[in-house]
């Protein structure tokens, strides 16, 4: 029970300070312009040169002094009119109020504050930025690693995946093995883990990931089971048609694997760091493992040849909140996170990564880079 | 410790059987085409006439028989070329191998099956049958409720609800006193809680929302505030310029209340029973609170003019699995799960909305709905 | 939009059923005793030999008739003194009312129920059935399997797996490096991730582990780090002197690894099947990893010696529904759910087998299983 | 893409700072004793008087030299016996090895952490210092607040939470008509919602609770019930036996209400903000609406009769991270967050203040409160 401080009045920045000003309310219900917004935080009110404190503390009401010149936080609703409100903006005593941010703990940063969590399905996502940063990184032969989990590929969200693969936008893709066979599944059958694009079972369905993972394994591996037509579409095949590097990596849930996945963990870790060493923004969707493994070797910071530093552009997008407070505390705290379905997140991003790919393009006419035409 | 019983072998489905029929493998770790592929289930394979199960049960591996005759569940990894191999797809025995699906709890629908929970981010989600649902009901001219949470204002979304009043489909608009707070909110002040659009703080924000219902109730009431321009934009305003009914029911959280909020709880429910007696469709976005609400009030079906009945569609959009599993825990059955974020619902709804109205627009012609110019 | 089909009532079930009867309300606001309570299924009541449908269909409400002989749904707030109320319980016709259960979806077992859902933070846990499930198998020499992620080690769930262990519970531990570095991080230097058991932070805290890892690995193994003294307690340390067989499974997250991992996850999958085969219950907690790899490899039923079949009893314990429904989606259906916190799982379920033990202690008296006094 | 500067190697702290001490390595894949642990942030270490980033930058690993005097980031695994290794545990390059926390966001407190975030289900809860918080408000005549959620009900907790009220831990109750209607619904007919203690649904059980609120209806209001002996145990029946005051707020989803409910929200609010302006600690359990609608209420800190702040304890207990941090986003963030089950929060407090007060019992003999008696 943490005891809180009374700000010391005597100094300068109190000394100086005007009473509070008192408004009429216009009407019942009502509270004049400019009215001064409650928290729940120690709050002082200068009046005849004192500081102090109103009864029935409490946030978004108004602060009003009765006949009898005694304060009182109030709620709008049960203000009547003529009653007399404190007026003003700052919390800081320079108009006679004073919110004393001590008790806010972490936030103590001089203001009480909505929304202050980092991690929430809350927070508005700016896509726009996103894209422009994507395209940035394109633009200036950026190294951008993806590590992505089988959510990827169980929903729609295959079709945009293979489009940033084929548009130049993944410089290596780090995934498991499930991620492949699910695409290669889908590829083969239409569906992936047995069910179709529209969510429904097929007969046999529960089969249908171990004979896609058969046929690549008879076809001896991924490059050649695209080459001899097994595998026609989707993000292995853009990989292998893109000349994108992938590595895959084992786990205890992979049946098969398929070949090239690396079984061993230890070499496996290897074969990733050899991306993120070279990465320049790291894109992290709907896995947990990869993730937080990829955070594990990724440099907060990204050296530039000029040997300048800047923060390593670092998005990781999963449907709970907890996936993205983890790797935050697993020490990836350059993390910015996405709160939403990652299906619904590649469409959305690609999207509007089109639109500045349409916008730069009528702008800057000529200068059109050539990857887009990819 | 549920029994599960053995088969009774005698019946005339499994005497007619005929044994199962094993290949040899091709290669070490590749299996002959047609292999079964094993279930966690009882399985039962028919040897020159007994029926016998294999030892180390498990899913997603292949039947195996020695050369002393045993039967063992496999890895494909574990396989060497020409091992004997179980081939076949059916489980039920008219090829010589049986599942007995007795044990599968209540998906004992004769097939072992993925993914058969009902509501999971992991289910695709089919925009343009969603889409398409809400284009007929527009233009047979059905009762479309929409029911939201505050999470569609505190994003991108807002721009997205909007345009679905002002296009015609929003018949009826429930929600409580923070939607519509938040949204006048951000039309005044451009703030969502006194957080930007794009997830900043602003200075002396935390008190944005509180001037906004000033505002409001100076006006007094949400329609003399579009009038008088304080309200330019936004969920609001669109429905009373589309004069779309709403109801905004008050909770025990509200600042305010606005102006026109249902305080007492009973008469909200009176107001939303109005809507929901002639709801033909029912879209619940991001709110436990009003979308169980509402469902308790909701028919699940729609009785036609010609008095034959069909499935009331109901959508329900959450971040959680949660909220849409209790929504059909509370007895909304017929509830269908988008287990995504809201703002990016929104956004992927109304593209898949303006794509299926182009294809009428090129398909049908001269047919295209007066509505559509709305 | 499917349709659902009416009743045909000249089925003879229809034919035979009484008129429904109604009894006026004693009060306002108050039904008669044996009131029906509505569901939101189309329902129909037979009044003078005919089958209607009432007007404003909803659930969790009265059946009104009318002075003009008109049927309602009338929610009991708005019920008058006098009004003609229907009662009954039965919905299969038989007192007059009907309730079509076509439109329940998957639910259609003939009753409209609330609470329908498998996996629920709402649903109870009957920690008395899992207690004595623990014991029983621990009497009858069964082989219990536990699978475990580390959050049991960075909370105070880790005394009571120590104790589980102890106690002659755990026949096999399946787990990951995690789990094994945590918990010999905790017994070196008494923190997680370098937070004390209060979830406070250590200056230096974020390289105890990597201490941890370095002291065992000088030492050779882990079971020569507990020879040597320099781990002295905890979940390891339990194994090794209770000699209880442990698989630490390699993954791309590992730091490390401790020796003894399995860094190959074919050599891991192969290690953990040797316990699956001989499992006769599974106990997985707070690993979506570990707990979908052993799901893949476990049977859906334990062969008892005398040939009968009967379900695996298999627990999966997660703070997230998700986790949960992903093990069953993934083919494991027969997993009971538990959704809570696994610190608080592990300390309830200890504080029920100690009174189960308790009570087959003062009852039996000189039946007591010697190993209890382990 | 925000820029990092390099630190200014000039200032006096650097200048002073010793070379970093490199130690060989034991044996292959371990470290000396006391060797540096590495993070993600940006690194400088002293070599010859010059002040050097090394190469493959990464977190948990180590600092090698090589032969040609180049540093590098090496993992544990990867190390050679004899290879150079930087030790020390400073990074404020005290010892040689500086880490720029400048890249580190908001947690830039000079240390590179892990477990930052402030709401986890993987921090552990310390049940003892809750447990002591609550015997000491008891003591010292402190009024504490409860606030609840029907998952209490549906759940195991019901006994607990009447056993806090019947023990004097209970000042006053705010909660909704759905916990007083399951509460009464359990104790007339033993099941929450129709499902019984264990789970399992009963044929009728989805109009249990609406005969529970006809019955008390019937009785005229819950003191009267309880008079009558229709109510005979469980939460409501504590409340009025040991004359608790509670607040039952309505809600758009109540059905009923019950006698005594507020339907009209500003007269709750009012009802409630009688408790919270006397309250001296708060428990919020597994409800979102009535926790933030009680933290809008409530000052973040309590006024001493002597005049003295302290922060007021609040506990705010569910099972998502999010419930918890949306309430800190409404500007509650003195809420300490539990990351659990209600049901096993409140069997496993009980536990700890039963332990609290028979630790209190033993030493203080002859001092024992009254109050303990009850």
């Amino acid at each position: 029970m943490t005891s809180i401080p009374h700000p010391d009045f005597r100094a300068a920045r109190f000394a100086s300070a005007p009473d509070a000003r008192f408004v009429p309310a216009p009407a019942d219900g009502v509270l004049p312009e400019d009215f001064f917004s409650t928290t729940n935080l120690p709050t002082y009110v200068r009046v005849r040169g004192e500081w102090r404190m109103p009864r029935d503390p409490r946030m978004d009401s108004a602060l009003l002094i009765d006949r009898d010149g005694v304060l009182w936080v109030r709620e709008m609703r049960r203000v009547r009119a003529g009653d007399l409100i404190a007026v003003g903006k700052k919390e800081d005593g320079s108009e006679g109020i004073y919110v004393s941010t001590e008790a806010a703990g972490g936030h103590g940063d001089g203001e009480f504050k909505f929304m202050a969590s980092e991690v929430s399905r809350e927070k508005p996502v700016d896509y726009a930025h996103l894209a422009r940063l994507l395209v940035e990184q394109r633009e200036r032969g950026g190294y951008i690693v993806w590590v992505t989990g089988p959510a990827l590929v169980h929903s729609r969200a295959r079709a945009d995946m293979t489009w940033f693969i084929m548009n130049g936008f993944v410089s290596a893709l780090l995934a498991g093995n499930a991620v492949a066979v699910h695409d290669i599944e889908a590829s083969i059958f239409g569906t992936t883990l047995g069910m179709t694009g529209s969510g429904e079972s097929t007969v046999g369905g529960h089969g249908l990931h171990m004979r896609a993972i058969n046929k690549v394994r008879a076809a001896g591996s991924i490059e050649r089971a695209v080459e001899a037509g097994v595998v026609t579409d989707g993000i292995m095949h853009a990989c292998v048609k893109k000349r994108v590097p992938y590595v895959l990596c084992g786990s205890i849930r992979d049946d098969g694997p398929l070949p090239g996945v690396y079984t061993d963990t230890a070499a496996a870790q290897d074969a990733m760091k050899a991306h993120t060493t070279r990465a320049t923004m790291a894109v992290m969707i709907a896995t947990a493992l990869h993730a937080i493994a990829t955070g594990n070797m990724l440099p907060a910071f990204v050296a530039e040849p000029d040997g300048t530093l800047r923060e390593m552009p670092t998005i990781c997008v999963d449907s709970a909140e907890f996936v993205v407070s983890k790797l935050k505390d697993r020490g990836t705290h350059q993390a910015f996170g996405v709160v939403t379905n990652a299906q619904d997140f590649m469409h959305i991003l690609r999207l509007f990564v089109e639109r500045e790919l349409d916008g730069r393009d009528t702008t800057l006419t000529s200068a059109r880079p050539a990857v887009v035409a990819q």
